[in-house]
């Protein structure tokens, strides 16, 4: 499938959705709407991901199959200034894929356009009509269950837990990604978007993942979402730790962060501070320990980030490193 | 208003909304529906509450202008046993008021039935669109904050909670009620169904009710849910928390329980575990202690209750009392 990613003003630090993309779907990306980089490459900003322009708008994009929404702001709101670039590709006859909050199935021009144009507009954010409150049984299935935590959003828990999978898939391994936000959904073609079910049932969506492919696989790698001392998104992070009742976690962590991102005057505790809350919280439902530590470096060079992985191992007690940057095998081998 | 209240097979011990209004609700009980007590009276099952028959379905009710639901199964579900006796109110032109997750409001037979004979379908539990993520700004306000937490579902939290704002007011302040939950919000006229909403919106929820009235009060009395340990309802339980920001937390528990009601595998955490989990888990997003705690003994008899209250206070290090059975006076001492 040939896609353009829309991530208007965002792209890349502000557009993980469409970095994730580009990293991992088996999508071909003909471009990235971004109006303020028009003109540069993907690769000139994101080194190590699927190369595509960057364009301003949908009429600088040939022939594709879908436009994705690339780009999940606070809140998960649809911005106006990015209506016109649906409309194009709706009127092209492309497919609109996206994982806002707002669902573009109730959006009444994009509905009337998409059925006039024969298109489909696909919500992976909308959760289906039977989930349920957690039975509290996901660690009854056969498949040793790790689960990646954070110390804030966007510190790296989706790519650390698409990268733990696929590399223990190399080794041999037999084991599946559970996803839980809606890039995860996106990439894996399948999952429950735990953030946007009623509340009452955050645990619910997450077992009911972990129960239906659990027997079948040796190992699950449980994508998690925010952190447990956000002020806004800590029920979901809740929720996820008590439904998926991992045996292993993976704490995610930017270098450098300092305080909750979008949030400047909460303060981040320190990493050991961390791992008690995780597991402390963690042990009242199932018992859980931090095995592993993942840190983004992508904003440090070479030297910096190997000082600052070899810190981070320290203050965790546990092997840690950059996966995007220094490969998995560290921690795949204190996790399998 | 005059009003019939649904609990069948489950009154009381099961039927909590049954109870919760009988106790506080501004409504007159013409009677109390229950096939399996049918004969019985309310105070011979509940002592110190509103009396009223109870009867085998509508058919024995005499002329009421609303039939309440007064149960909430896990799950929230509509239990087919009950149409009858929804249909028979709609046909004598009664209005239905549900707390249930399953909408009457989507129901078809009702709907229909409800248009046809003038009434009004009323779920309580179905969120407003307007709600979104929180900005952790609840501390802002200028009343203090007030948050009951407990040990587990059904140990008193609304009930305390509506004990100590009535009791605070009788005393001279200026305390309010944040409803959190379907009968609380029966009971108070307002609020939002915090276990209802988008689970991305659960601490978005409560700031919002907190920011609305709290500058307009002394004291906010937030009504909390579930429990922190709990397999399933925990994430709601750490929304409000985080969302609250309180100062003073009132620990709830029901003397004797010793595992979740209804997960008998999963044994609950010692008193002082407890008090540990809610201020370090609290103290992340803003600093709060266990001022005072709340023990409900309405299975023991006097001696026994005494006991067991002044125990829990003496494990808790903190003033407690059941505060249907013995006042508030003690609470109210340690929280204004």
């Amino acid at each position: 499938m040939r896609v353009a990613i829309l991530a208007h003003e965002k792209f890349p630090d502000r557009a993980k959705t469409a970095v994730g993309i580009l990293r991992y779907a088996d999508y071909d990306v003909a471009a990235v709407l971004d109006r303020e980089l028009a003109g540069d490459r993907v690769t000139d900003h994101v080194p190590d991901v699927q190369d595509a322009p960057i364009v301003a708008g949908m009429d600088d994009v040939g022939p594709i199959d879908a436009l994705v929404i690339g780009i999940a702001p606070i809140g998960g709101g649809f911005e106006d200034s990015w209506r016109p670039d649906v409309r194009t590709a709706i009127e092209r006859g492309c497919d609109v894929v996206s994982g806002l909050h707002y669902f573009l199935n109730e959006d009444e021009e994009f509905v009337e356009l998409a059925a006039e144009h024969g298109c489909e507009l696909r919500d992976v954010r909308e959760p289906h009509d039977e989930l349920t409150v957690s039975g509290g049984r996901a660690a009854d299935v056969d498949a040793e269950v790790v689960l990646t935590v954070g110390t804030d959003c966007s510190v790296g828990k989706m790519t650390t837990t698409i990268e733990l999978a696929r590399a223990a898939r190399e080794l041999g391994h037999d084991a599946a990604v559970i996803p839980t936000g809606q890039t995860g959904i996106m990439i894996e073609g399948w999952g429950n978007p735990v953030d946007r079910v009623i509340s009452d049932f955050t645990a619910g969506s997450v077992e009911e993942m972990i129960l239906e492919i659990g027997d079948d696989h040796d190992y699950l790698f449980v994508e998690g979402q925010g952190s447990i001392v956000h002020p806004a998104y800590s029920a979901v992070t809740c929720g996820i730790l008590h439904g998926a009742m991992a045996e292993k976690l993976v704490l995610c962590h930017e270098a450098g962060r300092e305080d909750v991102h979008g949030y400047e005057s909460f303060e981040l505790p320190s990493i050991p501070r961390y791992v008690d809350l995780y597991e402390e919280l963690a042990a009242t439902v199932h018992p859980a320990e931090v095995y592993a530590g993942a840190l983004n470096t992508a904003h440090l060079d070479e030297a910096s980030a190997r000082r600052a992985v070899d810190e981070y191992a320290e203050t965790l007690g546990a092997p840690a490193t950059d996966v995007v940057r220094f490969g998995t095998e560290e921690l795949l081998e204190a996790l399998l």
